[in-house]
């Protein structure tokens, strides 16, 4: 039993032209244009099978499969949104994969034991918020009404004005929290996004920890004046602060911190951003990721320290503030073992490995039983227009998870 | 004989509310809307006194007082145009001045001995191509047409397409050169922009010499990839590259340039400027000054070392184009002693100095005898909202220039 590669590679290419940005990468926000004829598209091809659809107050998808509706659900998915000109294959695989799951299974007439649930989570990426896997975070009650009525955009929307313009029932936030006895457990597929399979030649990867990250806003503010006119030693720079900082956490996290310990500035904006004038005020964003949670108490540690001395340097006033954070998450060794033993079983190349991206399945571990299969990225791309998988991989990822599904839900005589 | 203050802080108020961004400091670039209404009011104060007004190819303003055209005049003034969220008195101030000169000579019914020219240089700030002093350096024929058409703003459209799209007559470029038997000499009144004058407790300052620039653009590129899945040590981030080479260069300007030399990194963009992205390419710009071309070269030299070592560390393309260069200059002995002069006659109290800022007045040196009058800034502080000059610093600026204009283009027997 597999899956039709062709079909899912269909769906795929429907949607990669949802973007914002044609010939630029897919650019697909929650909430946008993008989004919305997305999931029309996977109404139509849900509607197709007969899934029962329920939309939640922040636009999570949830589509069950079959008829024992008062039993826990398996439940598979990943997320549709992207950031800005990001990669065909980043969330939307781990969706697609599972619809053809369910098409499969349907297909074949299989009995289930239990109810097959597609999930499609929102915001996963933070791109609207800044906030990543807001979807999955609401879902399993992290964020409740008031929270997302405070969380802004760019332009000072909020979550919650944003969602109620498409329509969303955003009141019915706590009411749809899901409870730990809906779900058996949970499974997602996904791109890798790193190079740790193609170094080391293998097309699965059975993830065991995902690592938990921090996100600070750091905001330096010094005092603008003109290029030529101001002294070297009486200025008040706040990019040439925010540079060294950014210069320092590069090299503590290369040479002081833990080999799994990642630390990114992706964002930065500098006020009034003029060629001659020393800037007033400089934003910055710092990410830091690791699968153990003191290697990330180090680097928070190392970017409180590097804030007040630089800021006392350079005469400025700085602020940090914690706007995201994560736990690092072991996964469920029930799931875990049944996904190798599966692979074990199929043959596939396969390896036990972590996730150095946070994914919606972190979350999920909070309410049930969860498990992540990856897939090549070529290159290790991923978040840029470059971002690749193989067709043959995506082919395995399917074929294995439609199997870890089919021993989960599916009738035992018919196994 | 005196200037009506008064009356010259009434023409400021009026002007000062054309801006883009009322609440939020000047915003007046040449060719806007705020720009056309500025020319409006000073076009009907010209037409009061009976100037004699032509707009050249690029913009500049040339109004002229008096009767004897054949003779070389005196010519006074500055620019109008602003950086983003600047000051009421940058430009604006020397221009006010300049006309309120003009009145006051026509008020008491003065001979003349030569004619008054009024100028309004166009877009002297960059702030719609990033090239400073772009009017005054097409008026002394530094640009030519093809200049002006190569030339583009940040949506690219070229000077000549905006400079059209205006009214203005841009094919007249060459025609508008400035001749060097037009102009007997010229004075630019203007605020300082720096503490000079505020730390040594002087109303007047006397400039000698005005620092040259050059302002360089650094491109960066990297590899964009997820912020999660790179490890520290395969990354190609050209954040981390800009920040190293940013940090650097202010600490060489402090410790191993010339006292005079100042660095300054005003503007950085950063591509994607995604939180979760490694970016995939920085354009930072660096502006740098001094009264000693040495200085300016010292810097340039350790910006081409540091981006060929810092690209070659972080497997970076690097790329620094010079996109705006001035050499420093000497003002006329001729028009610095009679400033001088006067400010002593006048019991001024008053200092000789050097200029930070380039002017429209470095421009001038090439065509004609130039001298600058500088009254304080408080606190400094210019480019800004902030920028501040006290009304009594204008007047003595004003009364200062009315008298060397008088000495300069009145009949010997009325002075």
């Amino acid at each position: 039993m597999e899956i039709n590669i062709e079909r899912m590679l269909n769906d795929l290419t429907t949607i990669v032209n949802y973007t914002k940005t044609p010939g630029n990468g897919c650019t697909r926000f929650s909430y946008s244009n993008e989004d919305i004829q997305t999931r029309e598209y996977l109404f139509s091809q849900m509607e197709k099978l007969g899934l029962s659809v329920k939309v939640d107050a922040i636009g999570n998808i949830r589509a069950k499969y079959g008829t024992m509706i008062e039993k826990p659900s398996v439940m598979i998915g990943s997320h549709i949104d992207t950031v800005e000109n990001g990669g065909k294959y980043d969330g939307l695989t781990g969706v697609l994969a599972g619809l053809e799951v369910i098409r499969i299974i349907q297909e074949e007439k299989l009995t289930l034991s239990r109810p097959i649930e597609l999930v499609i989570f929102a915001e996963e990426e933070g791109s609207n918020f800044g906030i990543t896997m807001l979807g999955s975070k609401v879902l399993t009650g992290e964020y409740g009404l008031e929270d997302l009525k405070s969380i802004q955009n760019e332009h000072g929307d909020s979550v919650y004005e944003i969602a109620k313009n498409v329509g969303l029932e955003v009141e019915n936030v706590e009411k749809d929290v899901l409870r730990k006895d809906e779900i058996d457990a949970m499974i997602e597929l996904h791109i890798e996004q790193g190079a740790v399979l193609e170094t080391n030649n293998k097309r699965i990867g059975v993830v065991q920890a995902i690592a938990g990250m921090k996100t600070f806003k750091v905001t330096l503010e010094g005092d603008s004046n003109h290029a030529g006119t101001t002294p070297m030693d009486l200025r008040k720079d706040p990019l040439v602060g925010a540079s060294t900082i950014i210069s320092h956490l590069q090299k503590t996290a290369k040479t002081a911190a833990l080999s799994t310990t990642v630390v990114t500035v992706g964002k930065i904006t500098c006020t009034p951003n003029m060629t001659n004038v020393i800037p007033q005020k400089v934003e910055f964003f710092v990410d830091v990721r690791d699968v153990e949670m003191k290697g990330i108490e180090f680097i928070s540690n190392e970017l409180d320290k590097q804030v007040d001395e630089i800021s006392m340097d350079h005469a400025l006033t700085g602020k940090i503030e914690l706007i995201g954070a994560s736990d690092s998450m072991k996964l469920s060794p029930r799931i875990v073992g049944l996904i190798e033993k599966k692979a074990e079983e199929r043959n596939d190349s396969y390896m036990r490995m972590n996730s150095g991206a946070v994914h919606d399945a972190a979350m999920m571990t909070k309410k049930t039983d969860v498990g992540m299969i990856f897939i090549p990225s070529v290159a290790g791309k991923s978040h840029c227009p470059e971002e690749y998988t193989r067709k043959e991989d995506i082919k395995a990822g399917g074929d294995l998870l439609l199997h870890v599904v089919k021993a989960l839900a599916v009738n035992n005589n018919e196994k």
